[in-house]
């Protein structure tokens, strides 16, 4: 058995459901997928007239595994405090799905699948990807799944830019849409950690050029340097102060040495070496590049609010106090572009001290917003 | 000529006044310095009574070279804008010292130099500094060059901490210190981001466990990588936006690749590579866990007021209002605890956006606010 063939049997049996999609996919790059796979999961059951899906857009990292046990970790859904049964959202009255982002790395066709052309992993030949791209195919999978119109689209982080795209492109696919702690297109800043993540995993000499595969090899060094780099984005100076502030993993006394003597770098590191078990590099490099590619205004010609004329989708925007990589002043970008054209939208900026994770979190005023939001357009929908 | 010689010849030649000092140097760690160097500038010329000494201390990466051109990148001194004939620190007045930090790499001692023991590179043998022992080495060249009392001591970031401490160890050798865009110890999230840089340069295969001389290699992939996490912090996010934005390198379009399309990429890597040619990598490891390391309240049961309780020394506390790295709440702590003390303390916080690193710029209120201390002092000191 062929090392892509390894790779493409692993992920048949790590990815749950897969939809083969043999319609060519044109890019935006230009370039074209001539057919794709989409691996996704469901939960709970479409109701008869289909009127109750919510799809849910996964983070940078997250994957397809958002409400049951992830094959590969093992650990709980990345969501399971907000999705299930008798939940905030409700898998007893939705229909909820979730897609591993074009690009992605656990069964979604990304740089780490064969190229049909030549049986080997895609590495860097694989087309770079954008966020409508994500969309576009999992728009496919919507329209697979014989679905009109999501009854919500909902995400953080990569995930919210990928619900605005959604209700921007597909206004009439979409009745409600709540992008959580993100931004209209990516910042300077936010393009520079990500650079950084990029150059560590490109400077590992086992990156190989991206064809790590053909040579047995894994980058693990690099790809887990970029993921501490931007863990550290994911939280509050506060929180991981809370966290860990100047403690030593060994009480008594700092080593004078440069093993993990605080217990941050201990948590850090922690962080770096569990990512390259479950993450593929190449994945990280087109996803992060996704994302910075990410301006919605921009094919509005640099007017936001032209993206949201028109549409009759119900938005509910939320941003996190202390979140410094998608702080508030990006979501009011958003709202004042919805205000400018009328729309609906209610915008909620939560207080807490966790930062960018809140989302994650189980933080009460989140999910008070998301209940009442939800509630109130499955009412409108004739859901309840 | 063996490769130690190499770099001691070239040492000698690009460090400009070297202090060799024989007495040993028992560090905080408890290892001993048989004897070490001490590459230092100065400027001016020292009065007769040697009460107009400015001790400069300069940030992580900075070095001697604080009013005239750098030996190696041919560039103007790192804070030309504020030090020389005429100017606000007017070399016409004052004798301005400015030496390496022990563990630096432009002439002092530290890992890059020979061991003794082996007359190899010291690499991870040399033993691990603080910036205590970063302020001994400059007490000895102080008393070198016959200086009883320091008119000044002033810096900002890493060379703040070293005022601190020559203020707190040393409060009848210090007439006015000016501790700038610096903290009394290191946050968690400080300790974070310099625990990836040091990841990064680790990770490098070239690092060779940081013998990297002995095999004729050195780690500047890694290196840069470091370099480049760093550089974000120095930055506000703001200045980012307003230098960079997400401006393209090539103005019509993006590439859908993995080269600098955004200049704020290519500033960057460009910010990396420049920094590999003057930087050594271990040195890098050394002084990071340095700053790591100093908290000065934990020498003092935890009671920060208590470092300087009985000193009579003139503060000017400097912060800028969009320094995330070094933000003025940490520098509030040092203001509150002189206070607790009644210590004779002015504090001002500048309104900038250009982050940690306005004060290597030319802020004018940050200048204004510098000469107003500095002629005051000037005054009581009988300097004017």
């Amino acid at each position: 058995m062929s090392l892509s063939e390894t790779i493409h049997r692993a992920n048949e049996a790590a990815a749950g459901k897969i939809l083969v999609v043999d319609v060519p996919l044109t890019l935006e790059s230009g370039a074209v997928l001539a057919s794709y796979r989409i691996a996704y999961q469901t939960y709970g059951r479409l109701n008869a007239d289909k009127s109750n899906a919510i799809l849910v857009c996964h983070a940078l990292t997250g994957d397809q595994f958002v409400a049951d046990t992830h094959p590969i970790t093992g650990k709980p859904g990345w969501w399971t405090t907000l999705i299930g049964p008798g939940l905030l959202i409700d898998t007893d009255r939705y229909f909820v799905i979730c897609s591993n982002v074009l690009g992605g790395c656990l069964g979604t066709t990304g740089p780490k699948e064969a190229n049909p052309a030549t049986g080997q992993p895609w590495g860097l030949d694989f087309p770079v990807i954008t966020i409508g791209d994500m969309v576009q195919a999992q728009v496919a999978l919507i329209d697979h799944l014989g679905i009109d119109q999501l009854f919500c689209a909902i995400g953080g982080s990569m995930g919210g830019m990928q619900v605005l795209k959604w209700a921007t492109a597909h206004p009439d696919r979409v009745f409600a849409a709540v992008p959580i702690a993100t931004a209209s297109r990516h910042s300077a800043q936010n393009i520079a950690f990500h650079e950084v993540g990029r150059q560590a995993i490109m400077a590992d000499p086992d990156w190989c050029g991206g064809s790590y595969f053909l040579h047995d090899k894994r980058p693990e060094r690099g790809l887990a340097v970029a993921r501490m780099a931007a863990h550290i984005t994911y939280l509050s100076e506060l929180a991981l102060h809370r966290k860990f502030g100047r403690n030593l993993q060994d009480r008594n006394a700092i080593s004078y040495g440069f093993e993990a003597d605080f217990q941050v770098e201990s948590y850090l590191r922690h962080q770096g070496a569990s990512f390259v078990e479950r993450f593929d590099a190449n994945s990280y490099l087109y996803i992060t590049r996704a994302t910075d590619y990410f301006d919605l205004a921009a094919e509005y010609g640099g007017q936001l609010a032209e993206a949201f004329r028109g549409g009759n989708v119900r938005y509910c925007v939320i941003s996190f106090t202390s979140d410094w990589l998608y702080p508030t002043s990006e979501s009011r970008v958003i709202v004042h572009a919805l205000n400018a054209v009328a729309g609906n939208v209610s915008f909620v900026e939560i207080e807490t001290d966790a930062g960018h994770d809140a989302f994650l979190l189980d933080e009460p005023e989140f999910f008070a917003t998301l209940k009442g939001f939800i509630e109130g357009c499955a009412r409108h929908r004739g859901l309840s």
